[in-house]
């Protein structure tokens, strides 16, 4: 093995999914290049502009070729793309008759928009897998624990009571969203590419327009109005949907880092990672992996973002910019999407923890529904500063919340002990919890079902 | 006036548009507020949980309402968001009666986030308004300029010729693109938020979910499954579509600024900006300034996705990262919309100019011509590498690419001199353009009458 | 007050600080340039080139400038920033005779870059002023809590103890490294521009050099080598500094949320924010705050950072994407410095609740102690497997490590019971914690005595 | 040769440098990790805590280790890192008796950011060298071409005369200040970590603090004065420098791309790419690559900054997103530094087309020149307004200045034929553009002296 100047091995598993991975390598990039190859000699020979017999050469050489990615990637740096010296070594290979024929029309552009669109294609398929994975388990846990109590935290603090149910339930309407987006970018923005030298398609006379129609249908892909080498909204698209993906997977594996810290212990990673100087601890391993690969999408979004304004008919530098960083940002998802995955279906989860850091303050999460109850008698205002005031004093004082109202006589005097204790305890004040559980189920069953 | 801390008035206006600032400002805000509490007084009135009589006297207080944004802002910091101080403000000039029934169930996110929703609707509105006027200039000049040549230009050279139509209906596509986009978010992400303190809405007991539905029918809003405080999709879905418009109009604002070249000519602003010290000039403003703005987005845009990882229930900062995060978008790219419409408006294009470009160079960008025509006998590298050394000839001597030609013997072996001049025609050689320019014209108009 | 497009008073309040705001808003800016304009007719008269008369009206004229933000903003459209209307309202209310004097040799950019550099010089004051103050509380939380023994806690697991001394200490050298840069880029970097129209200052002559060396003089900044009107390396190296202090106090606004959390407990804001519905709610406000303001700096630095390539001698938009960024990024610095003070300064400690935290795993964060313990006898890996085994063991059982470890015959063969019980001992397991606190008071002290 | 996930052979040579390179892969991030754990052992040797003999067995071990990135990045899933796979691999080749001393005391993070710096150290060193060779050819340029005239171009347009000289002169100034924030960083901020599980290097009693210094020594880092694991600054001061001189990259090459345009044609790259489809193409592939290669940066810096606020003692995904970026960070910024060393070696510069541009308007960028010589007489505004006024006229009747200044009497009344023509000199109205090359090549020979 030489020398290699590429982190890819040592880092890469931690970020990415080998799955997606696979789809994004050098050699899934020359598969791509070549199927629009292939394509295009295939839709010209029907469309009578190549001969049958050099579609058929060419064909076979394609089919046939054997690409060293060092070498094409060392001859790139001449042209700025790697497209030419790929061209070249195809045409190498073909009949001398044939020649002609290879690359017809096309410019480098062509090869490596659609290329791209390709691989984020291919890209995408295990990514929504992944997040179909991902919001099964939400929806498993979200069933489960649809009336498992735990603390609603606000700004850190618990607030009221809510459900782990709600969470998941919460979790699983977002990474819906995620999924449609992300969906619908690649069945409907993933575009062939097919304008020539300035997209005038010019060696091609008037053909042009309805070649590349032709060649989105070979390739699956969307048949655009015009080639679009210097509108790059498609892939704007794609990065901004997978920026809200890795978004929404960050939620999820922020919330299980914060339940999963030693003094909240309401989750934990079955087979979190273990330290090598510290044997007892079970690190939430795949949620830091997770939360460290949507750290680096932003910037990445912002930098596809920042590359859009492509200059006159072929952008210098702005296009070339594109390449690895959407390929990176199809990585990070892929990556975050299968550990999340992971994540959930290996999360151990203990209500009873849940309950017991609920019950931890003695009450307080609950004095919003005492004040509720309070506040037709008393009035909002006066009920709210009735209640802080005790509650304070519960704080102060370190005696639970239950006791301190039972010791106020004002309390007293519009609640009976049975009330206040009614009004303490969690299950009574979760609201519409199990029905907003219930919405999100019914609504990610539709979206399964289409 | 009192010193101002703002810098609002000095470089504000270069950046924005004043009818989406409108929109923007504390003003517009502190009403989008008001409507949530004031939509949320008459739902509930209507589902009968606030009585008619408070529920009267809560909206006359809200509709007289009269609200110092300073007043607000300085109290804002006990709390961390307005809305605190804001419902005091309201619970203080409503009726004693009443006051219980202001904010009811509702928490401070509520109000916000319904609030930025509002905002971001109705400053869409003006800025759809605005991508539909660039749109429509975009149709003018690719319908005036449909077969206008001018060079194709690609990493700053000259290639082929193409027309200054399709550059324009490259524009066009792309502009109703980001539209189509920003327009389905505006319509189908903007939604009400109505969760209460931690999304159980526990104070209303089960009546809670219906009464978000009725809320969105009030406001105007789409009604979410679940209450998404904590799932940001829907505002990282709006930076997204305003950044992928920010990158559409850069690329157009780019194109004018490099067209509008002293050396290049072929655009200028009608009224283009002057300078003091030199007299001459006539700077080309407007696309200064879009592209000014459009620079600023991506790196919003990457801080509201960085945000999205929300703690729990709410967010403890990634929430309130957001507010001015995404007001300064809107406004950016308000003001980015605008400045382009104008600058499409009152383009001065010089089609001679651009025909003189064209002809700068003695006939090379229609080497690929000459060498698709001398590809069938002489085989295409072949062709290509003798295109090129008469091209290099033509270059190293001064002459032009037609005299060049007619000195090689090689060429004249198989195309007559009539045949070389009409190879070096340009407007022979443009393809598919105008058939692409149909082709934009024609979505255009289906957009149009959708 | 007119319908006001701004939301500078709701929100703003939240992410600045009102003195480092002073220095940032439209007064001062205009102040900076006005500054500029009389240094420049000032050194221009010492060099004889101006009049003294002359020089004499111009700076009466300047000094008694009534200037309206709001019709500067309104008018410097038309030239594509504020400099060209300030220069024209200045022209007219000088005598006639002395016009010509105005603005001498200079253009637009030698004013707002100055002027950029001196309101980042101002209000960097207060905001180095407000980061001493935040080392000076971390230094004051250190020497008290040198040997407050709290849980170390790594991927949010309990690891080993630590002292609640050196988690300060750590913060500290961080603020200090922080200052020292901003007040590095401030003394060093921030830098006077004299190039007039295009960096020659042709309408001086050859006397141009020499006028920028005084007028650096004059205004108190830095002498640069070259007018530096398209390298932006002053600031982008101002914008690198504020994005690295952003960083330095989100560390510490998360370690207050993260301590703050309800199941925590070990410190907590004294007057933290109340929320109206949840009356016993104490939120860590300044921290939350501070934290927001902290997430919008990358975005801001990576604008500065993607503008930097200015056209030849004046850029099309990268330049004019400056002004309003480096002031939000000033802005929101000063805010978030401002309110780690605040947060510091008022935060409660609980040493009590941080023992507390640290004995609720039953003395697992001691198990590296234990194992170091046992691998002389046993040998490094083993001693770990088997005190991994035991922790297991513990956990499972719900044991403390002590009991667990007392109850196995193979860690009794190595060591007593007494040996146990001091491995377990927290204070005797901090190492180097109260050394290095105290390197890192000395360091600090140097740096103040400096 | 597997099926490779990885995209390094394609596209890296585009955007890398191969010797910048060899400093990032795999291979010299396990040189970097065992250099730190083969400093350990040996400061541990020599302060008497590891046995001779024990060390001299390690060391062995690790100088004859033979590692496999592949496998280790396999394995590192299960806790996160590579570090705990490596240090596995180093004890199973290790004495049993000498087991215990290797990663003494140290924790994962010790090795990765301690490899980290010894990574970013070494890599600067080319990216430095290929600095000071990108600001040579910019001190030859601007010695050569000191007094080459060519248009200042504002917003695009001719404004008035300077020099190619000065232009290059201010890239030079610019890239030193880059070369010294770099080096100032390398040589000042890059420093040994070593602070054990959670910073108080528990382990090693009270001896931690000391042996930190001597690791700092052995590995020719600076020693900080604590652990710095949740320290970020001298990351993110890493990163903000290479943002910087990125940036400056970035603005020499978009000048080259400028300056090469067809129109323009001032400079070409001397063996600048070839197009397949175009053979007369001449493109500037280096300034396309250098330009793509910096608007990846600003993306990656605002992920180093946004991940600075790490938990506690150790963060759950804020230092995991660190090391692809850093390591992408130094690769983008090596490739740019000797994209644009080789793109200014190669460049021709065509001081007569510069020239030919400068008259392309009739001498318009010297209005400034004439109004300046009419202000004595008629006033600043006046004479302003009057040149302007020929300016107009001159333009709309196609004349040159020179011509439509003599036919105008009011001009000649104060300006002779002669006066006029010397105004219209452009070689007369550079002001200190000489002088300011002279400023900058001093101001270069300084720093290379030191």
């Amino acid at each position: 093995m030489k020398p290699s100047s590429s982190t890819s091995e040592l880092f890469r598993p931690l970020f990415g999914d080998p799955i997606v991975d696979a789809e994004l390598g050098d050699r899934a990039w020359l598969r791509a290049m070549l199927d629009f190859e292939r394509a295009l000699v295939v839709v010209q020979s029907h469309a009578g502009i190549v001969p049958v017999d050099a579609a058929r050469a060419i064909v076979a050489a394609i089919d046939s070729a054997v690409l060293d990615p060092a070498s094409l990637g060392a001859r790139a740096t001449a042209s700025g793309n790697p497209v030419v010296p790929l061209v070249r070594d195809l045409v190498d290979v073909v009949p001398a008759d044939a020649r002609a024929y290879v690359h017809h029309g096309a410019t480098s552009q062509d090869v490596l928009d659609t290329a791209a669109s390709l691989v984020a294609f291919r890209a995408l398929r295990p990514i929504l897998d992944g997040l179909a994975g991902v919001a099964d388990e939400c929806e498993r846990l979200a069933v489960r624990h649809r009336d498992t109590l735990i603390a609603g935290r606000t700004l850190g603090q618990q607030a009221v009571p809510t459900t782990f149910g709600l969470k998941c339930a919460g979790w699983l309407v977002a990474v819906d969203e995620a999924r449609e987006r992300l969906s619908t970018v690649r069945a409907e923005r993933l575009a062939v590419q097919f304008g020539g030298a300035a997209g005038t398609l010019a060696p091609l006379g008037t053909a042009g327009a309805s070649l590349a129609d032709r060649l989105a249908d070979e390739l699956g892909l969307v048949a655009p109005v015009l080639p679009w080498h210097t509108d790059r909204t498609r892939f704007a698209e794609l990065a901004g949907a997978l920026g809200s993906a890795a978004g929404v997977l960050a939620k999820i594996a922020q919330d299980v880092l914060l339940m999963a810290q030693t003094e909240v212990g309401e989750v934990e990673e079955a087979d979190g990672g273990t330290s090598s100087a510290m044997p007892h601890k079970r690190n939430p391993v795949r949620a830091v992996l997770v939360t460290a690969a949507a750290k680096r999408v932003p910037g990445l979004v912002a930098t596809v973002l920042a590359s859009m304004a492509h200059e006159h008919e072929r952008a210098a530098g702005g296009w070339h910019a594109e390449w690895e960083t959407s390929t990176d940002l199809l990585r990070l998802v892929g990556g975050a999407v299968h550990g999340t995955w992971e994540l959930l279906a290996r999360l151990e989860v203990h209500p009873e923890v849940m309950r017991r850091n609920l019950d931890l303050t003695g009450g307080l999460p609950l004095a919003e529904n005492v004040s509720t109850r309070l506040a037709p008698a008393l009035g909002r205002s006066e009920a709210q500063d009735l209640v802080a005031e005790v509650c304070r004093e519960a704080v102060a004082t370190g005696s639970s919340l239950l006791d301190a109202l039972l010791a106020d006589f004002r309390v007293q005097e519009h609640l009976s002990a049975d009330e206040i204790g009614e009004a303490l305890d969690p299950s009574g004040y979760v609201g519409s919890a199990a029905a907003f559980v219930d919405r999100a189920l019914v609504a990610h069953q539709r979206k399964a079902e289409r």
